[in-house]
């Protein structure tokens, strides 16, 4: 199957998207990037909220437009909460993504992420080590990085899409969306993003957000890959280092156009 | 009841006492927002410090000079340990503040900031869904955004006033600050500092802080929230979206001087 | 026992070594401090994960190379998670950096860091009330702030070496660091750091990944001391306040060469 490539107009209608329905994203992340989490949503103009008590996590998932689940920082109450929310969405029939930060050799986040993949996730977010190792082909990368190019995991990723149901995006140099029929390749980016922590944790938030978008979920999670590594390659021109590529990259989401997609 | 315009000499003389004094605030917040909360604090020469476990954040809140209560990742152990110091800062005659997020419709912090109510907070800060369902009339906002401007919850912020002891800030476009006998009204700010997660509750800090300065606790709370708004305007001016208004928002806070305030 | 000033070019060796041998750095720290600290082991090209599940704790801490404990914002659950990374660590022979924040009044964290010291650390990074109260020569700071010169905590970090085991460093205006036998002083830094959250914090787990690189151990946290202070003087003069601090503190890091060490 080859990969077709995303269009820059099909970006653009995404991101307009974003702007005009401002989902509300209910995001159960782990400790070390909530705060970039939330700028980059608002920045996109959706709006995120984090509750992570399991009752309350319960009500706001019914409430909020998509839910984010991200076990890097997983503990068993965490856990507990993000499946009375993952219930909660489905109950209430809104979508929710799945990032499985270095599922592989850690056993409480691999055990759940593979629980979380039987109940119907809208979107799954992960690099090539995450992806092969929750589709049962690898054990995992070393920590949160991935020992494999996203290319490799493709197989995978089309597996996993069709075992859960979820469009499954594998993120690297150049990013694959499959929804397991059709796969969308998506360039661009840059390696400097590979060295500020959360940039792969916000897009999965991102990713979540597009689920609650009208149109083709395949598209707008493939449009979402499109517009952080688009505002990424801005936000790289503009910086001096991974320090200034923070703010660069939120202020490239806040002032992206569609040209710049095109 | 018409407010009255806070004076910005009255904001200078606050901005004066937190370089003086440095207060030391007791920090039990959520976590999105913990390090711009320590950030912001410390530009202002006051000292942060986060102790949450429960027998500890009793033992730091009597040596502290104000603490923060803010229920935006209220979970049980966090509610056993703010209650903790919450109780053990009134032993020891500290002033304490209280930031009800997103109250109203998630039951573990409504009945949490109800309860905590009753506790003599020295000062509430919230928006206007919060203030109104905190007061009895509403129902709460969409996840920490509030569904009502300000003005629509100057009667709920006196009443409520009244009824828990504290000065109470209900912010928006325009701020008001009452101790349910006065109002003051603060302009400024601006609509970008709402895409920037954290504004909202690094000014609760500030409040708390406030609270442990000399002089009219009013005067002190409201002119906490004018130095976050003017600071806000100056690092609009200075920035080119949401990511580079967090550090001009800091600097601006760190250089702020009091012919800007006046 | 007059200490010795640390040469830039053993600095630049770690340097080197650090971008060469690229860390792999389980952090078990505080709350406050999770995005600066992984964004700073980035910057230097070395690679930072959190984990802080017990079980999964224990899993990581053999995998990683090194391992950080920061007790800033320790709870009973948190305190089991890093007693088995610890004792993981250990099996697997991998070293462990202790950050003491704020031990001395506080009974959880002055607890646990008794015990920590036990076992093995290789190194201890903290200002002086906090390692004069892990000597048992003092009662602690006013919340993370040190009440005393780091010179004054000279004698302490050197009986702290000898009781322990580990590397000790003492930061303040200017650092020293012991193994119990040679001392080295490292000039640099800046006072701004100090309105900045979590520089310390952060050094604390550059520390924790300089004794996973080849040399001697001493030379190495040293070097860890001087790298973070020669960054941070760049920084400073790059920047208009603490928030500019920041992204500017992240760049230099990443941009710093062997001149500017030397």
């Amino acid at each position: 199957m080859q990969p077709d490539l995303l269009c820059g107009n099909q970006a653009a209608t995404v991101l307009q998207h974003f702007r005009t329905h401002r989902p509300l994203v209910h995001c159960l992340t782990n400790d070390v990037v909530q705060t970039f989490t939330a700028n980059t949503l608002l920045a996109l103009r959706a709006s995120p909220a984090m509750v992570p008590d399991e009752q309350e996590a319960a009500q706001f998932a019914a409430l909020a437009d998509a839910l984010l689940i991200n076990v890097g920082t997983l503990t068993t109450p965490r856990a507990a909460g993000m499946m009375a929310a993952i219930h909660a969405a489905n109950n209430a029939g809104k979508p929710w993504a799945l990032d499985p930060v270095a599922v592989g050799a850690l056993q409480l986040r691999t055990t759940f992420a593979h629980q979380a993949c039987e109940l119907r996730p809208a979107a799954i977010r992960g690099n090539a080590s995450e992806i092969m190792a929750l589709a049962g082909s690898g054990t995992g990368g070393r920590g949160v990085d991935s020992l494999q190019p996203a290319e490799q995991a493709i197989d995978a990723a089309v597996r996993l899409a069709r075992s859960s149901g979820a469009v499954v995006a594998v993120t690297g140099e150049v990013d694959y969306v499959t929804d397991g029929e059709r796969t969308l390749a998506v360039p661009g980016g840059d390696v400097l993003m590979t060295y500020v922590v959360g940039t792969g944790c916000a897009l999965s938030a991102v990713v979540a957000a597009s689920c609650a978008l009208p149109g083709d979920r395949l598209v707008n999670v493939a449009g979402a890959c499109r517009i952080m590594s688009c505002a990424g390659e801005l936000a790289v021109a503009a910086s001096r280092g991974p320090g200034s590529f923070v703010p660069a990259m939120l202020d490239a989401l806040w002032n992206l156009n569609e040209g710049a997609l095109a």
